[in-house]
This record gives structure tokens, sequence and C-alpha cells, in this order.
């Protein structure tokens, strides 16, 4: 099982060369080296005797369908494109390792039909919006998606033609039959795994998202002529409430607050903030306590507001429900975690995945490998081999308890 | 006196017009409508009796010698160029006041010597460094200034030949002899007159100003994968530290504090901050009590960086003492006040001033006019037609003083 480990780690490392940029690794959505990955995936997965294809929306799917297979299929897969300046491994080891279970169960006479799907899209770097490749799967693609442009004015549909593919095919890239359900193993992108010392843990769901804007409006004015009591400091106000933000979600398990943005005008030392413009984003498993909070940290920016004599504005940008993992897929996972040895952490994932897309469709669930330094979406993005061998393990014990159930 | 605070407006309104802009008033240090003010004023001047001249950095002076005059002169004056989209009476109001005081002290026959000066230069807007007027009448323009360049490249020393000037008689615009002294006549720039219900103040001085530049940097981090207590969110400690800014402040009276400026990274709705650059600016008439907030907040934002495990970095940029007016001639503003029938309100000034140079180098004081709405450097700035009068009255008194004191 280690070398397996090593090898798909290995994988990873070579598919973070086929990159847009030198240097660095920046592989959006089907360009020219997507094509290159493409190529190298096909090849391995049709030297393990997979059916493969390239659906009309970039996915690579390599279909397994052993001779004493009597079940529907279980698909396994994660995404192939990357964020700019990216990681070697978000979205690329849960294919690779899917690759090493595939052969696994290949080499031990699984009878279970397995799907690999490599998505074509998770990111929404290029065209904005994501899960591009897991909503065609999914059968949630809108066409309308297709006249979406990108930094060079090229639309989705002609990206989708650059690359030889038919966007009027994308509908057929849907599953229609029945599956056994979807499975996406992913780094946790956070340092929950590493803080716990853990190498593995079941995702019992998506958290639900909140994003909004406010802007607090108060009166630019000098700042050596303007009395304190005189103020309508629009800056002080919002840093007041960032305060409050902070405050109200620490006294909550499990929810996450986050003013990452922020923009003051007219920004300059001497000048009193007129207006001060924050985002807020809000995420917890449960969608009853997100919008309770929510709703609490906007009373507190309202009273902070009207006390300070400031104009409150806020914008609601999203409200995305949780997506809870399939209860009988993720009990099967703590308790594959249980047989190979490991703590049966479960946990829920604070980022979105082509998992939440595919929940919509079939039972899913996700495994997720600690992040060392709880790092993503960087160079420095890493796995420890021993991570990526209890994920093997793990996971191949899932599709064994799968397996046994169908037969 | 109405009449002549009328003409002082009005003869502001008329200079507003001569602007580089169509539409807006801007006129910045020797740009082509400071040759239009010169032209009036210098009419003005003559037709008045005075004896005119515009020394080698651009300041218009007029001299006011009567016959029967025995003391040496005293000086009026402000400043004549404007910050981008101005108002009509930052700086001019106390040119157009002086000529009526001027004319009033040549009817009434006043035995005082008086010279009136349009500075050139005080807003800093053209050439980044401000008071080039003042200075070079104080004795104190550094030659080192003529290679500034402005926004098209043109160095000082170019613009003052371009205007007809000679750089190389700077030295010669500097005051050699003794004088009485300088009055500069402003309005306040500032919401305090206005909350009181005044007219005019007198001006003990000028405060005292502390700018720096602090960083908190933190971790970057995934909004949704970090759960809070393991965040080092740059944002969230900048807001805190705000917080306290504004705490500290408000408990010192005549203090004032501001952080203005804000820049975070990566500034992304779902990251949360790695970085959150603040700027601060501290204000007192008393240097000490500036200098002492400044540290206690320093130390507040050690403590927080220390605790929140951020790293701070504090650049100090300026620490510019606190400049007093003439006790003496604020004492006889002051007595003006009260002979005149106004209120005895003594107030600093949080703004710099051509007074604030000139102090370095003869008696110096200042009188403040009501600003209503607190508004400056804006089209909406105003002034009363009484506050006008006010300031005529008490000024006149003021000069009267002076004139029994040497007679």
């Amino acid at each position: 099982m280690r070398e397996r480990a090593l090898r798909a780690i290995a994988e990873c490392q070579h598919i973070a060369s086929l990159s847009e940029d030198t240097g660095r690794l920046t592989r959006r959505f089907l360009t020219a080296p997507t094509h290159d990955v493409h190529t190298h995936l096909r090849n391995r997965m049709e030297a393990m005797g997979m059916t493969v294809h390239t659906d009309a929306v970039g996915n690579l799917r390599g279909l397994w369908n052993p001779a004493e297979a009597t079940s529907k299929r279980f698909i396994l897969g994660s995404h192939i494109d990357t964020v700019p300046d990216a990681g070697s491994y978000d979205g690329v080891l849960g294919v690779t390792i899917a690759l090493e279970l595939l052969d696994l169960a290949r080499e031990r006479a699984l009878p279970l039909p397995i799907e690999v799907i490599a998505f074509s899209e998770e990111e929404g770097v290029r065209f904005g919006v994501p899960f591009l490749g897991s909503r065609a799967v999914a059968g949630r693609f809108d066409p309308a998606l297709l006249a979406l442009k990108d930094a060079d004015s090229i639309s989705l549909e002609g990206a989708i033609r650059a690359y030889g593919l038919d966007p009027q095919q994308i509908p057929r890239a849907a599953i229609e039959d029945e599956t056994l359900g979807f499975l996406e193993i992913h780094i946790e992108q956070g340092p929950v795994l590493e803080t716990e010392g853990l190498s593995v843990a079941a995702v019992t769901g998506i958290v639900g998202q909140s994003r909004l804007n406010l802007e607090f409006a108060g009166q630019a004015n000098h700042a050596g002529t303007t009395p304190m009591q005189l103020r309508r400091d629009a800056l002080a106000g919002a840093a007041e409430w960032i305060g409050v933000v902070e405050a109200r979600t620490r006294a909550s398990k499990d929810l996450v607050a986050t003013v990452g943005r922020i923009e003051v005008t007219p920004n300059a030392n001497n000048v009193i903030a007129g207006t001060a413009r924050v985002s807020l984003d809000v995420r917890h498993p449960h969608d009853a306590q997100r919008i309770g909070a929510v709703n609490e940290i906007l009373e507190s920016a309202d009273r902070i507001a009207e006390r300070r004599k400031l104009a409150l504005q806020c914008t609601p940008q999203l409200d995305q429900p949780a997506v809870p993992m399939d209860e009988r897929l993720t009990a099967y996972m703590t308790d594959a975690l249980a047989s190979a040895g490991f703590p049966t952490r479960q946990m829920s994932s604070g980022a979105g995945h082509d998992a939440m897309v595919m929940a919509g469709r079939m039972p899913t669930t996700m495994l997720f490998l600690r992040s060392p330094g709880g790092i993503s979406h960087s160079p420095a993005e890493a796995v420890r081999d021993e991570d990526v061998e209890a994920a093997l393990e793990v996971s191949y014990r899932f599709l064994e308890r799968l397996a046994a159930e169908v037969r």
C-alpha cells in the first residue's frame, strides 16, 4: 500500500508539471495542458483495461466493468483544473488515488464496476463559475452558462469547441442510470486534521454559506480639525463590527465567519473615512445556526451604525444551504476508518467540492486527508506519504464493504 | 463693516472663477490662473496706494507705509493656491479680508505700516511639499526643493522660471528686517465654532502631529476551512486596534487620532486577511500628551499582535512638534474679541497653516472663522456674512491695539 501511495503522489507531481505557466502550476479549464493530462490519464486508464471517453464538458471518464460484476457502478473522482500558482494535490490527488484503488480492485478481483471521473472544472477560475464538470455529470448544467466569457473574451461554448468537443452534447454527459454513489477523496485544505494529529477523516457534509456585502457610510472629514465627538467615522464603525463578528462567531462551535475584504474611501492618512465597505462570509454545517448567526451579526451592525450615526447598507450575495453527505455511505466510511485502525474522526467541509454537486444526484460521501500546515491553493501545498496510504487503506475497505453489500 | 464683509466674500467668489479647470476650482502653485489672481490683486493693491511686487517664489506682496508711521510693519496674509475641486474661501478669504483691513486702516489713518502677502503655495498639491511661499518669506526655503517635480515632470525651478521669476532670487524673498509680527485670518475648516454657535476664535497654536504606518501580518487562509481558534487574521487584529485607538483618544481632551487608510491582502471575500496595513494620525496642542498617547496606542498594538500571534511593523512617518502662537499677539486678539463683544473663545488649529511657518520667524497669531458644516476642501465650503464681518471687527481692533502700543 505504501508503494501505491508513493505512486499516487508521484503521479500528482508529474501532472503538476503540465501547466499553462513556466515554473508554476496554473491549469485552467480546457487550456492546452488539460490535453496533456487527459492523454496521460487516458493511457493509464486504458493500460488498466478501462473504457475511456471524454464527455462534452471535458470530463475524462474511465469505466472498469469486471466480468464478475452484477451491481450498478460506483463512481470515484475529483477535479484536474487548478487555481493560478497552485499546489500539486488539490483535486488531482483524488484522481490518482482513485486509479490506485481501481488497480487494487482489479488486482483483488473486487466484483464492483467503478467509474473514475477526472472532472474538468471545479475551481471557477477561467469562467468565474465553479463546478462546470460535476454540474454536467449531475445533470445540472444550465446551457445559459455557455455564454460566459473568460478574460480573453472566449466564450465557454467556444472553449469547448476549441478543445474538439461539442457543447450540444453536454446533456449526454449527465448520468441517467442508477449508480451506487460517489466518493471524492480530497485534501482537507485546512488545519484541523494536522492540529489533531490525524491522517484522514470522514466528511459528514459541506457547510452552508452566507455571503454579504455591507457598507457603513459616515462623513469624510479632516483628521486634524474634527474633534472625536463630532466624527462619523465609517472605518471606526466597521472595525467595531468586525470585532463583534469575531466574538459572536467564536461563541458557536463549528461556526466560521470572515471579514476578508475592506475598502475605505477616501482611504487617506489624514481624512476620516467616509465609507467602509466590508464583506462577510459565514459558514456552518447547519443552516438554522448559520442563518441565526448572520441575523445576530447584522443586528449588531444596525446597532453600531445607529449609535454612530452611520448609514448602513447590506447586500446579500449568496445563501447556499449546507449539503449533507449520504448517511449510509458516510457510516461505511467511518466503519472503514475503524476497521483500518484509525480514529473515527468525522468533520464537515468548510469549502465546496464536486461532491457537493454530485450529492444532488446520487448518494455521495468524501474522505479528507491531512493538509500539512493547513496550506492549499499555494505551491507550498503538500501531503504526507502515510496519509495517502491511510486514504488508500480506508477507502479500499469502504469499497469492499460496498461490494459485499451488493454481492 | 457689513459692506466690507460682503466685498471680501464677493472677491473670493470672483477669484474662485480663476481656475485651471472649467466648472470647478483648482489653482495649483504658479499655474496660469495664478497670473490672473496676481493681476487682479495687484490692481486692487495699487489702487489703494500700496507698493506691490511678486517675490521670487511667486508671493504677491503689497506694502502700505503711511506717511505718519513710525513703527516697524505688521504682516497680514494667507495663501491663494487651492486643492483640486476646492472651495472659494480656504486661504483666499485671509487675503481679501486683509485688503479690507488695509483699506480701513488707510481710511482711518492708522499709523501702522502693513504688508499684505498672498502666499503662492500652501497646500502642497503641485509638488507634494506644502508651505513653499511662507518658507521663502520665513527664510526657511531649502534650495534642494527646487529639484522637486510635478506630475508633468516640470521641476519647481522650471515652474518658477516659466512664471517669469528667478529662483536664484528666492533668498531675497526672506524677511531680513524686524517686523511687529504676522496675522493669518482663515476659515476653521472644522465643526467646532459651528457646534458652539460662534463666529470667530483666537488661535492659540497649531497642534503637533504624529503620522505612522502599521502593518499587522498574520496568515492568509481559507475562510471556510480554517476554524476560528486556528486563525491569525490580520484584519481582525487591525480592527481590534482601531477600536483601542478610538477609545484611548476619546479619553483625552483636545486629542484627535485617525486611522484613515487601511489596505488588506489578499482582500478577498473568502480568504482570511494575511496582512493589514493601516495609517495612524495623532494630533494634540501639547507634544508631551501627543507622544504619550502615541506610545500607549503602539503598546496596545504590540499587545494585540502578541495575543493574536501577528507580526507587527511600525514605521514612523512624521513627528511634527506643536507650534504655539505668540502669547502676546494672541492675548491682543482675545482682548479684541472681548472689546468687539464676542465670546473670548480660544482654540488650537488641527491643520497646518502658513502661520505655522511664519511663527518660526516672527511673533505670529491667527483668527479662525466658523466653517458652516465644518466643510472645507470641497465646493460646498462656505462662510457666513456675519462671521466675515466679525473677523473684520475683531482684527481691526487687534491692529488698533498694536498701533496704540507702538505709537
